[in-house]
């Protein structure tokens, strides 16, 4: 990697700084959050976003509730603070995971810090562990196709489905991306091709309705994304276009992996059914066509891929493989169901 | 249909006209192309599009090719000019087609434009029996997906996937669409949605990304596209997206509809593998991200759906089902292969 990025999250001790990823690639431009207010209006308008980023940055918001509140708030103050981070955006489960792992670690200011901060640097951490499973399991993978943007950008490391791609290139593997461009936000085109291309790493850009033509002629070696919440039996709710993907890679033959840190995993949610998908404004969509206000749109900001159309599920666990159920159970160490 | 639309191409004696398509839906602009150059530029850059549209279009080229080059022109100098028309765009073969059936017409000027008449009225009726022949087909279909615009501004009369959604509507019977915004010039958003809105009747538009998702609802009765040519076995080149949402509806059961004139049907080509795809800019894909030059795209402008996902071709001869090589050879009245 030729570049080192600035990370997409991190704290100052009394702030969250982060890279205004609405602002992507035409301007770097560094916003400084010092409120949990200021907090949810970037994590809803995507100023900063994937998974794993916004359960970083909704744990430090509990940081900054707590020292809004100053040392006379009690527990239930706190905790209702917290509630409209944990709100902020409804489908990634790790926004809520965090929240509550902080909170959990209260009321102490500096033991709120410390399980904030230990999250920042367990998702580094789980971002290299998923690098390293995700290049054992696919040593001969050179050509992956992605969707939105899963890398530095996303996550307090180097990326789960680009984390992937990251440890390959490290490793001096042949590596190059075909980056869906992720409508309607464009996420892939914006932000994924900027991080591969500042990582000297090989990208082309294409768009999602290209994806099943490309795997058509064969020289894709594997799908691979993120996700937002993958639950107990395996089915992963992703941006929307991964499931068409899904169904393109089985398709085709082409294995579809999902990569993940464990806190993306839910054991308390059944299956897919149970996953509250975000319905974004329609006005995303519109923009580019210069659409009058008048035109329905429908525009989920994710779907449902059900686990029968995933090959594997990468983590920093290691690789999890059908039975979902159980290996989700035995990687979170909790009870299989029966 | 609440309102008339201006036709998507007129003649005028002298000069074909055309409504700008790249400027809807904010402004409905009239461009008067007086010469085969600026019929060329105007296909080329998409000011007109559609197969049937494009086909019209270059007819009536060929009569101002031969207005051009005057009285004392060759059969040979005629073909030459009418040779950069057919060439255009490589995809839809209605080009081709159209331009080769005008000048078998010539040299005489009069005949040339009464062959060039000839294809819009036959495209204007075309287009009004694949409407009767879809609405016969379809009868208990409300909800209908589909891709980029087949519509009054891709043909001669009313459309020909679009043309079945035009027929329900003046039958009474009642029909919506899902429209994807058809990335990557958006004529989806851009045309369908405009038109339809016109015509009253109700249309949603979704992206690419999530048409599987929308399948997978449940509440979609079928998807029914248009074509750019329609191989000899029922290989269908189509709009970029148009193979993944074969895959998709076949993956849901939901049945998957190409509605074409005959003149997309192309028994020269024996399958998909023969059609030459058209590669555009990169550019038109990274305009929106605002992406740099440097970042490679993969930018094809159409994709090949197998027959094996085509439920059925809507054409104005009724409607074709498999064996495709034997329908479609059945309904040009040609020889079917062996």
């Amino acid at each position: 990697m030729s570049e080192e990025l600035r990370a997409a999250v991190a704290w100052t001790g009394d702030a969250v700084e982060i890279i205004d990823q609405t602002r992507l690639p035409a301007e770097e431009v560094v916003l400084r959050l010092e409120t949990p207010e200021e907090v949810v209006d970037a994590i809803r308008r995507l100023a900063v976003r994937g998974a794993p980023a916004i359960g970083i940055c909704g744990a430090l918001g509990v940081v900054l509730a707590a020292d809004q509140l100053g040392r006379t708030a009690s527990a239930d103050d706190l905790t209702q603070a917290a509630g409209a981070i944990r709100a902020a955006r409804p489908t990634a489960v790790n926004l809520a995971w965090a929240v509550d792992r902080v909170l959990a670690a209260g009321p102490d200011r500096t033991a709120l810090e410390a399980a904030a901060i230990a999250i920042l640097d367990e998702d580094r951490e789980a971002c290299r562990l998923i690098g390293e499973h995700g290049r054992a399991e696919l040593p001969h993978a050179r050509r992956l196709l992605t969707l939105c943007n899963t890398g530095r950008l996303a996550t307090g490391g180097w990326g789960t489905a680009l984390g992937v791609v990251y440890a390959k290139a490290a490793a001096g593997e042949p590596v190059e991306v075909l980056a869906c461009e992720t409508r309607p936000l464009l996420q892939g085109a914006r932000l994924t091709a900027w991080e591969l291309q500042h990582a000297g790493i090989p990208v082309t850009v294409l768009t999602e309705g290209a994806a099943a033509a490309r795997l058509q002629q064969g020289d894709v070696d594997a799908v691979i994304v993120g996700a937002d919440r993958v639950a107990a039996n395996g089915d992963t709710a992703n941006k929307i276009g991964t499931y068409a993907l899904a169904i393109a890679a089985h398709h085709h033959g082409v294995p579809f992996y999902v990569a993940v840190p464990r806190s993306t995993l839910d054991p308390t949610t059944p299956d897919g059914g149970a996953i509250e998908i975000e319905q974004r404004a329609g006005a995303e969509v519109r923009a580019a066509a210069g659409l009058p206000e008048e035109v329905p749109v429908w525009n989920p900001a994710f779907d449902v891929t059900p686990a029968a159309l995933v090959t594997a599920i990468v983590c920093d666990a290691g690789v999890l493989r059908p039975p979902f159920d159980v290996s989700i159970a035995d990687a979170l160490g909790v009870t299989s169901p029966a």
